[in-house]
């Protein structure tokens, strides 16, 4: 068995997504062995994970773009898991895909800006694109086995994150903590923040349509609560196939890292009640209402009013080209600014609008796109001084 | 496209799945033929179905066995759609499986009395058998693309039928036409009945062990008054997989039939609302809440206590061998003697239980199977009788 462990490279190794696989991987020796590690600026905890799961090559933020093409290509990996955030990792991602190796893609942003392009050299090369966000992961699952032909729509579930029901006076001027205190999923900062403008949901819609090659009219959105249906796909025929699955990260990491096989289980904390035959310990694993046999999922339309982030990501998926880049760009300077405490949550979407409306029609290519994504930081910058200062006037 | 249409065979042509049937190959001549029809006793229907459709073969109740043999044979179909109810197309449906000829599976009772012959049949032969119940091709569905050996477990959903939320004493005594209100499937009596004893999901469960080799460890039930979600897949990785679709018996027919394509959209009723990007005409068009927005589902353990039928499903289903046989013969005559108003609704559950214990062991052949099926209802016809004289004493 160990001769044919699958190598694995990870961009991004400290973070939410990168600890979570390493987390996954300590539990499959068998399967898995890592041959690359690329941290941000946490020094310590990439010396723990060097010491524990014996890399090759190990490089930190200060290696720069150079020292994550060395963890995607010189390490050679099967695999490479994409979880950075941000576009930092654009150029060694592109390198894997050309050279033929297969990317399971935890950053949406990636995606969103440069899918076309990556979804090309993927085709060129015979590179898998897996996703790991757990909605494109239902998707992806759900497509298993049928027909591109036979897809009449995907739905992408959102949970609606902190503001679901909240009034739009009231969102406004949510503070960062109320932002940051999502119902169901435990993330990172930018993409807590997304989820509270539902931009996450936006961003995902994108990178589903290029991920899945399908056009925008297919790609829908339903707020489930719950969070416990990923995804769906419609088919032709009337047929719906959903993937569910506890809101926990590890699992479509470990699908993506795995596919396509599916790893052994890890036993449900939940014992089983009722006489054999009930559904109870399995439907107890679902994590929805650990305590309760019984389980309820709802779902409803999202309100495109009071998250208008969504709205604007349908204008850039629509329009294509370098405006989803743009639209990205604009969302990371808008958020931080949020973060910092500069800017109200409101003000988030009129940056990005502001800039989108700014941003020049550029060709798409690393060229143009990285042009688009300058310009757009620009502007949402120069947007968020604005703000700032006809605030304290 | 004339020349590549499958040749469909269809045993039970007038009952409540064959002329749904119909009605799917009626809206797609491009894709199939009818080659052959096996009608009851409903002979003008059966003139009717002739005229529009022009099999080579049709045969009626009156020709009995011979007549369904030589429409599951004779016709040369590319597929029989096995549509009758009870044990009467055993042998039919057996050669034809032995043939190599795919059969599309609507009759419950021959899969749990023959199942394991069956299957092992199809095997020798190459035969497929496609699932036509609602829950098994949702089981079916799931699994496509997927390893057998990922699967932890499958759930087949119930609607609970009408005695869902009815006390035990009450439902002892339900009329006939209490148990024949079913909440949201339209379906033959014997059918209708089933559900309402949920002696249907208790051979729903032995089917689905018998079409997807898994033990009854690994078949459960879930309550789901809604009847959208109609199964899931639990894989050793902890995902679930879901099928949904609105109640309609002819989208399982139509996939069964056309399988592995999907047959083109029907467009539902339902307009679509809300902004490019909502699910709204999707959720609407799986149809439970077609006039709302928001959709619920639910999900409960079955109550095995006021379900004995499910009970006894399970104990046939780990015994094995003639004692499914055992339970579907002694169910049909408990079923008829109470829809005859000779019992009541709770002496169902004790004459197959009775039947149950009075069985003999016998070999699992044709051969055995027919004895078990004989002395079944024999057995339960006496007890019925017992009941019967007890009542008028």
């Amino acid at each position: 068995m160990t001769a044919k462990r699958r190598r694995v490279a990870i961009l991004g190794s400290t973070g939410s997504i990168g600890t979570q696989a390493l987390d996954v991987i300590a539990r499959h020796p068998d399967r898995f062995e890592v041959v690359a590690l690329a941290a941000g600026r946490n020094r310590e905890l990439l010396r723990e994970q060097v010491e524990r799961f014996g890399p090759r090559i190990a490089t930190t933020a200060e290696d720069g773009a150079e020292g994550l093409r060395r963890v995607a290509l010189e390490s050679d990996p099967d695999i490479v898991l994409a979880a950075t955030d941000g576009a930092v990792a654009f150029e060694a991602v592109f390198a894997a895909v050309q050279r033929g190796t297969d990317v399971a893609v935890a950053n949406k942003e990636l995606i969103v800006a440069a899918g076309e392009l990556l979804v090309a050299a993927a085709a060129a090369s015979g590179a898998q694109l897996l996703p790991v966000d757990s909605e494109h992961s239902a998707i992806f699952q759900c497509l298993v086995g049928e027909e591109a032909s036979a897809v009449a729509a995907i739905v992408l579930t959102a949970s609606g994150g902190p503001f679901r029901c909240t009034a739009r006076e009231e969102m406004e001027r949510a503070t960062v903590e109320a932002a940051l205190a999502h119902p169901t999923w435990r993330m990172g900062t930018k993409n807590t923040i997304d989820s509270a403008t539902m931009m996450n949901k936006g961003l995902e819609a994108i990178e589903a349509s290029r991920l899945f090659g399908l056009p925008a009219s297919k790609v829908k959105i339903v707020v489930h609560p719950q969070s416990i249906v990923h995804g769906f796909v419609v088919f032709t025929d009337g047929s719906v196939k959903a993937q569910l699955a506890a809101p926990d990260m590890r699992l479509p990491i470990g699908y993506a890292l795995a596919y396509p096989a599916r790893l052994p289980y890890h036993p449900a904390p939940h014992a089983e009640r009722g006489p054999a035959g009930t559904a109870s310990k399995e439907l107890a694993a679902l994590g929805a209402q650990p305590e309760a046999s019984e389980l309820r999922y709802d779902f409803e339309p999202p309100d495109f009013e009071r998250f208008p982030c969504l709205r604007l990501a349908y204008r850039a998926l629509e329009a294509g080209g370098t405006l989803p880049a743009v639209l990205s760009a604009a969302n990371e300077v808008a958020v931080t600014a949020f973060v910092e405490g500069r800017i109200a949550f409101g003000e988030i979407a009129r940056i990005i609008e502001g800039s989108m409306d700014r941003a020049a029609g550029r060709e798409l290519s690393l060229e143009g796109l990285r042009a688009a994504d300058r310009q757009s930081r620009s502007d949402a910058h120069a947007l968020v001084e604005e703000i700032v200062r006809a605030s304290c006037c």
